[in-house]
């Protein structure tokens, strides 16, 4: 299980950055502006972006170009980035056909499933190997999910993002990331029934 | 945007807690077994539990009936949330059908669609206030993503889960929590280019 409580609060926040600053139209912005802009705090991200670029400048802020560049490689989207799928059910189809991780330079190179109409769970370790894919996306239901986790582990995957409720268990240097529908949703009716 | 950093996490944790306590088959049971099969710090789950629960004993813990009742109270699961969902493309599918939130007593009402095959815009608002909606879930395209927020706010809608990537502008009393699929993702990538 992820356990990299800070960083995961940073790398969540520059994803936003990115997408803000792509919109933003002038050479130059500062901080103040970031923060403003997105109702975050301004010492966050004063501190977010000094961590990661250099180019800086008082009173004239960042190079938009140059801060983009620099929070982009600092997360990887420089790079092209592949992920394989299995199992294609409703929210596999949905994650397959997401137009959204081309901004983040990740590729889905294959689906996988029981069903014909998908690549053979057969297949899986010659695919993964042959197009070097590191991370393994897990949309099968939870009696199925630790055999599928397996076989990524087995296949030379780095990294699983899991929809399945089942937790996973894998060896140390392999992350899982749990991205449970109902737990994400639970959080906003909290809130709600706060207000 | 959702700026309750500290109770996000809190909220996130609980669910897992609930999750696990429902597979565990003794009367009782302490923080320390849970952080560790949770792979959680210690600490940390004897304060949130500490929080919601007054039924602690020293040596012995919390009784498992009466610490899964406080925790689904706590978060609201003990009523049933009712929610709508507009876009039914493939993940709105996904999230109507999704099985999960039946744990967390959330039930989607209705679905609709420029599409005949789903309710009309034209009843939105007839259907939320008859149901009395809380919750609108947002799976158009990005550019009908406002105008979808702004007809949830007129119709009495409180919190609003959205999926598109447009940043929607809501009055100072609606939730709204952005869920980008790709951003979530893109955390795994970064993690995973650390090691």
């Amino acid at each position: 299980m992820l356990q990299n409580g800070n960083y995961e609060a940073i790398f969540s926040r520059i994803p936003i950055y990115i997408e803000y600053l792509k919109t933003y139209e002038e050479e130059y912005i500062s901080a103040t502006i970031i923060a403003n802009s997105l109702g975050l705090g301004e010492v966050q991200v004063r501190k977010d972006l000094a961590k990661i670029s250099f180019g800086g400048k008082p009173k004239i802020g960042y190079e938009v170009k140059s801060l983009l560049d620099d929070l982009s490689s600092y997360m990887g989207f420089d790079k092209l980035t592949k992920a394989v799928i299995v199992g294609m059910g409703r929210l596999g189809e949905a994650l397959f056909h997401y137009l959204g991780f081309d901004r983040i330079n990740l590729k889905i190179v294959a689906a996988f499933d029981v069903c014909d109409k998908y690549n053979s769970l057969d297949e899986f370790k010659s695919i993964c190997e042959k197009h070097n894919v590191k991370i393994g996306i897990i949309t099968v239901p939870e009696e199925s999910a630790q055999a599928t986790a397996d076989l990524m582990v087995s296949s030379g995957i780095k990294a699983i993002w899991n929809f399945s409720s089942s937790s996973l268990k894998v060896p140390n240097n392999i992350l899982v990331k749990n991205e449970n529908m109902a737990n994400s949703l639970s959080v906003l009716i909290r809130l709600m029934n706060n207000l």
